[in-house]
């Protein structure tokens, strides 16, 4: 027994769940309306055979061999890191009985094709059976994964390790402190002209100019491409095969590419996973982790909205690149300059849909989202009372009335396919995006390209720092090794204070 | 044990072979340049699971007990039937020794992605040591099975069970003295103005025109769709997710929808066979054979190719519907009657691609390739000298020169896939279309609905005596119980005379 044996096994696991991505990406693009049922099976079969592997015997023993081995390597070895964090998610899986992994598999598949249809139709009720058989298996999943405070928390540490609703609760705190002045500060700013932004942008230039802008950033497409979905996500099937999706509306030119270039920021992530660390052609290359994911869905999403916001939606990058865009649609944009342009994609407005949302209410979207999700998992919230508690969230906190589900509780991808507890993640990933953005506008190099649109040094930074380790560290790891601090709102909220003075 | 222990793993078995399936189809469709390599490892992975399922004791046992109880339920119970062509499979398996499986897989997977650079490039040399590789593999995988008379009998008897080159070469006989004498004829009539297919027809209308007509030949859209690719080919992932592809040519009109009918043909086959006979979300609905493919390519092949000639190349069906490709392209077609059309489209005309070659010279391009495969496999012809010997065959046969690669030995995927020994089904296919559709059109229904562009009844039938049956019957049960003969090459001879007679 070696540690070859262990790359073996954890090698059949990668390959197992790459194919569950291939279906899941088909199953949200390409796949026809009947495709639903067979496929939850399939994923169901696919990812239970994986389950089998990382749960038997045969694996418990190259683990504990890999470990040893590992372990003599020194401490900063990536395969002890590798190996170390494959026990921790082994000894989680290990907790979860076959029975409710299959059964959350199958009902994932047909509860997002009922969500396509409900929220095609409007139709709340539709979904609900789905929904609340979806609560009802995550508390399950939650009480057998087990937590010290909140149900919920197990929950949320699947997707953020060391995450708990208390910790949350406490940042949510400091958040709502900074934001809420600078929305009242941004709401009494002059309107900028969004009329801009609503002529008419044929959908193929939109994605030119997208794919364009997120290559330069250093999306590489001959190992990904870009398709068509409801709901924009990204899905790697191994770090040379790793596909972004999008959604353009002709009449409202922002969403497109920004959508695009968020998902491209996952995309580099996965795609700048060290070779040693994702499924190689030569298994003695092979670490150990799966091929896919990052150190956690927060950190994951801090590559997001890093290129989105803090690259997309600064001003320098409109200096830089406005010419460009407006060459691809001279007509609509004539006599726009850029700054009326940045001004424009950066106006603050509540609405009621979250991927809409502007940099300074998108929080306020996650924070009563967290909230409704952890009173669903305790079942203070019934599923039939959802959308009257979103409703009276959404006055309370945006001030907005919901005038129908598609703009309410139906907008979200995530209950449907059961991600209950995923939501903080995207503030988290707000917060960390201006942690790590800080750290590299430290480096001259990456200080210069950010003002002359070359973004390699940003990338590489990010490479080097970020992405390489794939999941052999967490993100308080990771965090701390490249910005010297743990988890901190700080440079977030200077972030936005900032772009609120400079649209003053 | 029980049945319910059989269906288990084979429902395992299928869900790994469907998402095989989906790998397939993505690589010859969406995935990126860099993505070939890996992809090839995961599709090796899972046919390894699957493999490992299929000949694990577990399986074995599981199969002796369904047999005592399918063996009761009755000698033509479909369970019995079902269990008799999977233990036949299995033991062809278990011949198999796992490292060649797995090599066999990896290497189709890189060989065909540089298959399709080799033919971009017209570069033979490029892509000849993969296939010098795969004939290798090939010659190994046919001693491993075993085989009575030739080598090649192993490899053909995977895609058409009971068939050897012996009994092809009598069938190949017969069929040259008929083709023969038929092709001089045809070359001596009126050249067909064949200039009406040579105009310019966007591709988007030519696909609205294709699949109108294949969804109402009966190929549902529902459980289905329609992609582009380089090389046709129809794929199915259960019979509620069934795709076919195409490749559409501007400036040549019938290439296109042709290849569609000829696609959705197939698709239909995987549409139709029974629930209780595909992967059911009831565990207890399962029959114990993989959810898709049909008794052998060849019963397969009949089925596509009795839609895209039997049907779609007849006079009747261009009475009935050349208005609606008229009323597609005006202009192109101004002037042009449904005659004239229907006699353009059956033009003899001998060419070097196969996938383009009219009804009476098609059976010549496979029949040399056959001759080619076997002494490839025999080692009486060597890889190298494949390209000279190809160039002979097609002087011989068709007497035309072959001017570059693309033209000729690239023409093809199959070689690159590993698919050797399958080309033959292709005329199988050719001569079942005609027995079948000869017993179907006996039907009063099924005669008049063609009269009438009302393919429902044939489709009906067809789905009666063939698609239903999946993989539970042998080809030769199926033309047995549906025609009343064995293989015959007489309905299809006399299909081609009267063809012949009516362009006279």
């Amino acid at each position: 027994l070696s540690f070859t044996c262990y790359e073996e096994q954890m090698g059949q696991i990668s390959d197992l769940l790459c194919a569950v991505n291939a279906l899941h990406w088909d199953a949200r693009t390409y796949m026809p309306p009947r495709g639903a049922a067979i496929r939850g099976i399939q994923i169901a079969t696919l990812k239970g055979l994986a389950r089998d592997i990382a749960t038997g015997d045969g694996f418990r023993a190259a683990l504990d061999t890999a470990w040893d081995e590992a372990d003599r390597a020194g401490p900063d070895d990536f395969r002890r890191h590798a190996v170390e964090q494959t026990r921790r998610e082994v000894d989680i899986l290990r907790r979860l009985p076959k029975s409710l992994i299959v059964e959350a598999a199958e009902l994932g598949a047909r509860a997002e094709a009922a969500w396509v249809q409900a929220r095609q139709d409007d139709d709340f009720d539709g979904f609900a059976p789905f929904l609340e058989r979806t609560v009802a298996l995550r508390r399950q999943w939650a009480e057998a994964i087990g937590y010290a405070d909140h149900p919920y928390d197990a929950l949320i540490g699947q997707y953020e390790p060391g995450m708990t609703l208390a910790r949350l609760k406490t940042l949510y705190a400091s958040l709502q402190a900074g934001l809420l002045p600078l929305i009242e500060r941004a709401r009494n700013l002059p309107k900028p002209r969004l009329d801009i932004l609503h002529g008419l942008f044929p959908i193929p230039q939109q994605k030119a100019f997208s794919t364009a802008m997120a290559a330069r950033m250093g999306y590489d497409f001959s190992r990904g491409r870009l398709d068509d979905t409801v709901h924009p996500f990204e899905i790697s099937f191994g770090r040379t095969d790793v596909r972004i999706t999008g959604r353009f509306r002709e009449r409202w030119l922002p969403s497109g590419f920004f959508g695009v270039w968020h998902e491209a920021g996952h995309g580099m992530y996965e795609q700048g996973i060290a070779p040693a660390l994702g499924r190689s052609i030569f298994a003695t290359d092979l670490a150990g982790l799966y091929a896919v994911g990052g150190a956690s869905f927060g950190m994951h999403e801090s590559q997001s909205r890093l290129w989105e916001n803090r690259v997309g939606r600064s001003p320098q990058f409109w200096a830089m690149h406005f010419g460009a865009l407006q060459a691809t649609f001279p007509e609509q944009l004539k006599g726009v300059d850029a700054d009326t342009f940045w001004r424009a994609v950066n106006h603050t407005e509540p609405g009621l849909i979250r991927v809409e949302a502007d940099e300074l209410t998108y929080d306020l979207h996650v924070m009563f989202r967290t909230e409704l999700e952890a009173a669903l998992v305790t079942g203070d919230l019934k599923v039939r009372d959802l959308p009257d508690a979103w409703a009276e969230r959404v006055q309370r906190d945006l001030g907005l009335k919901v005038p129908n589900h598609q703009g309410g509780v139906l907008q979200d991808v995530h209950w449907s396919s059961g991600m209950l507890g995923s939501f903080p993640t995207y503030t988290l990933g707000n917060v960390m995006s201006s942690q790590l953005f800080k750290a590299a506008g430290a480096e001259s190099d990456v200080a210069a390209g950010l003002e002359a649109g070359d973004y390699a040094p940003l990338a590489a930074w990010l490479g080097t720092h970020v992405h390489r380790h794939g999941r052999s560290l967490t993100p308080d790891e990771i965090l701390q090794r490249a910005t010297g601090t743990a988890l901190d709102p700080c440079p977030y909220l200077a972030d936005l204070t900032r772009k609120v003075d400079q649209l003053a």
